[in-house]
């Protein structure tokens, strides 16, 4: 088999074989197949697709390519979340409790985050002690224990989908559904949990700009993961507007707790209590309006954050930031942002506003870049909200207040005042099964 | 500028700009792009195509990345031919003296042949002591003095195409007609000469394999020819048959001689009259019928056949072995290919023929392999002749017996009977100005 007549087959229209993209896969993580015919087989799927078979196939040689974790112990208790991404998305520091709260079991190796803010495992970060480091029989032995473990990705998981999707990166090749698709899946696969729920964001702050692009893109990861074996839901929500209150590692921290504490009954609430529900319903095979009393009261009884204190703790975390907030990282100066006019509040843009918080150092612009554990934004309003000239919408926190003008021009481009109440758009447009 | 944006940018159907093409080209030659952004830049340009003003530009740029020969001497006499390639093409031998002896001025720089057979300079070394290297002021001035010059590619002509159409070649990127349309043109432009002819082939033995799909090609290279500044021509002949009669290196010197002495009147005397009367054309600025005439009476009176002795002896090739065949390369073994029933020849596949030349000894697989000048095929019925069961209808020459058997199978492939004459299809098909 050469490579050249699988880019030729695929370029002419072609459905690829099961043993021309085994062929493929294999060599590029090998080294044997050179970039160059990589990222010209990836240009020619952008153009003429994939089909499903084509699809899961591609996604299991991705996730086959690098170690795979076992986790046959929990049976179909073992239930994974991923989101697509986007500003003030904490959904896994609230989700991942209530759902082992409630009897599921939640392994989670989370990314570093690049861009915006930080990913997953940079916000337990700044929970002073937790460890995003452990062997794999630790991780697998707390799961079993206490429901829940998360860590930073180690070892070598899909280490095609690696190599593919820094080629991809800079061929303009990222935007393809059965691309993406494999890509996202592939991990998810490796990663090992029978059940998986799917946030997939779409609007300014998300990858997908539209809902009907999100639907696209959902669908097919619900059809390749259940083709995979695995059973598989996603929930399409809003990311035109950060999620909740606080972007910033910390900060959001902080949020997470208010929302496991029964305190905050906002966007971020609803999409957390609707993802849980969906884990819920998969991990315990009831109807999800049950599992949804389930989740709703796992927070009103405590029971959730008493699982996420026992989580941190049990990674070595000091639980007792998590009811005293001094003992969390805080900002040196904490600076407003004030409207310039009386009127509403007509609209904040999520990818202005991640902005914003990566030049207070919230996020990492390369991956070489530190981050300021308590940097950020706290939101004081939200679209629909009235405003009289001069009052804070926003506090902006950094420990450089240099960084301070261009982090309020940031924001400046991002909020939208007008004189009329906005139209309410739905903050879950749909969910897929 | 990034190329990430010129690859996005035609990825997305949008029309490249001067910048950012020369940006390609050049980063792409020195090397600061990487293969794997240009392959993908050529998968893009393969599915949303160029416009003229796009490929006029890249032309130019990959004509202007390497050395251009300066033509300027010769005023608008200077006249290049190019051919799209075929089996048998020995046209440039015949043409080229044809159009000195009018006052032309042919400087050629061409290529060795891969595959099939030879290329015009394998074939000029079949003659004893033709030199193919000649300093740039010999070159020059032996085309001043005689009108013709032809050695083999030297110096640093478009790099940027070499590099470029090597990577094509192995991303399954090479058929697109704005990159097929630039590789060739830009070569003619550094070249340097005022008009070009092109000679563009279809069938089984070309490249392009509908008239169609040639008349695609051939306009897009006049306009883009035109475009940047030369007098173009485009002649679409069929490549269905071996053009002539004899394939191979030595074979395909005498067979010149034949029609430069007005004894073959034939398939290959028709086109080379076609080309040499349109350079005329181009060249005297006369019609091109008072050019036809011309040209037949350069072969008709012997004055054509004088040029190409004196062009070899200039050379240093052996001037006298064209009136004395015995003095070429000969095969040690000549072997007959027969007929195996009554009727007609209805077909002779030109890509086989060339197999079983190639196998003969008289093309290369591989760049590394040396060639047999003596080795080749000479046909002695076309399509359309009658045959009977025995009768010869080829002669297999080569100086290896061992590669008889296999050869003669390929001819049996490449030949085709029927019991009525097959319609005659035009040789041929169009003009293109």
């Amino acid at each position: 088999m050469r490579m050249y007549d699988v880019i030729l087959h695929k370029r002419n229209g072609g459905k690829l074989s099961d043993e021309q993209i085994r062929f493929f896969v294999d060599g590029y993580t090998k080294g044997g197949i050179p970039d160059y015919q990589a990222s010209a087989l990836c240009m020619a799927i952008y153009f003429r697709g994939m089909d499903a078979e084509e699809t899961v196939t591609l996604t299991k040689c991705m996730a086959e390519s690098g170690d795979m974790l076992d986790l046959s112990r929990f049976g179909d208790l073992s239930v994974d979340k991923h989101s697509t991404g986007g500003v003030g998305d904490k959904t896994t520091l609230i989700v991942a409790p209530v759902v082992a709260a409630l009897g599921g079991k939640v392994t989670k190796m989370s990314g570093r985050g690049l861009g915006h803010t930080g990913g997953t495992v940079d916000k337990l970060e700044a929970i002073p002690g937790y460890r995003t480091t452990l062997s794999e029989e630790e991780f697998l032995c707390q799961a079993e224990r206490i429901g829940v473990a998360v860590i930073g990705q180690s070892g070598n998981l899909t280490p095609a989908d690696k190599k593919l999707y820094a080629l991809r990166d800079v061929t303009a090749t990222v935007d393809s559904i059965p691309l993406i698709t494999s890509s996202i899946m592939s991990k998810k696969l490796a990663a090992g949990s029978h059940n998986i729920v799917l946030d997939v964001k779409y609007g300014s702050g998300a990858f997908m700009k539209t809902p009907q692009d999100a639907e696209i893109l959902a669908k097919n990861m619900v059809d390749i993961g259940k083709g995979c074996g695995r059973s598989v839901a996603a929930v399409l929500s809003s990311m035109e507007t950060p999620l909740g209150s606080n972007i910033g590692n910390a900060l959001e921290i902080k949020e997470a707790v208010n929302v496991l504490k029964g305190k905050q009954r906002d966007d971020l609430y609803e999409v957390c209590v609707t993802l849980a529900s969906r884990m819920i319903s998969l991990v315990r095979h009831i109807d999800v309006t049950e599992a949804e009393t389930l989740v709703k009261g796992a927070i009103d009884d405590g029971s959730a954050f008493e699982k996420m204190k026992e989580w941190v703790a049990a990674q070595g975390g000091d639980a007792e930031s998590l009811e005293d907030f001094e003992l969390l990282p805080s900002a040196s100066v904490i600076y407003p942002f004030a409207s310039p006019r009386d009127g509403f509040i007509t609209g904040i843009d999520a990818q202005r506003v991640g902005d914003a918080a990566m030049i207070l150092g919230a996020g990492r612009a390369s991956k070489e870049d530190s981050i300021d554990p308590s940097a950020g934004i706290v939101l004081l309003k939200k679209p629909g909200d009235t405003v009289r000239e001069g009052e804070v919408v926003a506090r902006l926190h950094t420990c450089d207040v240099r960084r301070i003008p261009s982090a309020l021009a940031a924001m400046n481009e991002a909020v939208r005042y007008g004189d009329e109440k906005p139209a309410e758009t739905p903050l879950i447009y749909k969910i897929i099964t």
